[in-house]
């Protein structure tokens, strides 16, 4: 079989690969061990060598998991002299296009933040990455638009955090849709333009000091 | 003190009172039932005879909190007859003032997501229940808009979660203002404003047939 011969790193790759599938399958506690080794093509005492135990290497796939979301959103997001909404929709694209592409590892993390501490806490601490680096992203589209003081940085942040909470239920719902209705299941560019159609607007009128006014009517 | 003269119903009230305050501040592990007990009055066994186990205590909190957000929620999107954009502030004004006044219970249902089935499934079944509320309302808002066509059902669900997740991290958000920084947090008005902002300039160029278009530059 020529495992010997495989690096470390190469191995260690496949059993990740197969736990976020079964983990993403069974949940954490009814995924099994020996069925991630024959997945991954390797012996349990292998997996047990590497990863130590279950509970580490979940978290190994939520580390992993993590960092492949980030690091799709920071480099849809790179091009920093681009116009805003060019920007937001690059990285829009690029999110919604990673979590269609990994649908295992996004329920892996939606398993992690119900799977209590430690886990929930590496999530939580993806969020609030992905909400600083869209805050950043924002408040650069406020001084660009020459509104600095309009558009308060509590806002920013605000706006930033309703961002990240909306592309995330998104990214379930869509998911969930390619899951049970695969005919009819949104792509990942469709999903960023709905998205992009629902906050990009009232954004723009924020960024230009419009805002939404509840009439007399409204209480 | 006159506890015996009171009915089992406000007994049971304060105890969930008390407990959801207890879990908001440690946790499902840490809180104790000594404490809760102490906290709501009554003698610990009372504690057991009225709600079995730790477990259903947390159970009953999560499921007082539910039902006490949806009814918010509900008695907001309550005027049928009301312009989309007034049954949308309503809903969006009546959620964030009862979650600025429930914190440990907004807690408790954010803990509950994070810890393990059935709890999970729980706040779950909530998130689907206000979701289509608000896929009920925005699909009226676009038959009133005359833009059936236009604006798939599935768009329109899609549009729904977003602003459910948006809602969510908002609510999470400010409450965190509200706790780490009381002077500057904002209030549920402004709270929802943001949003309302966020969100309705492009709801309304969607239910008009307006669109975003990424531009050629754009990838």
């Amino acid at each position: 079989m020529g495992h010997k011969r495989m690096p470390r790193e190469v191995r260690e790759r496949h059993m990740l690969d197969a736990a976020v599938a079964a983990f993403a399958r069974h949940g954490y506690q009814a995924a099994s061990m020996d069925e991630i080794a024959e997945a991954a093509g390797v012996s349990k005492p292998l997996v047990y060598l590497y990863l130590k135990s279950k509970e580490e290497l979940f978290m190994a796939c939520v580390r992993r998991e993590v960092g492949a979301l980030v690091a799709a959103v920071r480099a849809g997001t790179r091009e920093r002299g681009a116009p805003a909404d060019q920007q937001l929709w690059n990285g829009l694209t690029a999110f919604f296009a990673h979590t269609a592409a990994r649908p295992d590892g996004v329920t892996v993390l939606h398993r992690a933040r119900t799977q209590g501490e430690p886990f929930a806490r590496e999530v939580a601490a993806m969020r609030v990455e992905v909400a600083t680096l869209v805050t950043s992203l924002l408040g650069q589209a406020a001084r660009d638009a020459g509104c600095d003081s309009a558009l308060a940085e509590r806002e920013v942040s605000g706006l930033a955090h309703a961002l990240v909470g909306a592309a995330e239920s998104l990214a379930e719902w869509s998911n969930t849709q390619a899951r049970t209705a695969p005919s009819s299941a949104p792509s990942a560019r469709e999903t960023a333009a709905t998205l992009m159609n629902f906050c990009w607007s009232g954004l723009h009128n924020l960024l230009n000091g419009e805002r939404w006014v509840p009439t007399s009517r409204v209480h």
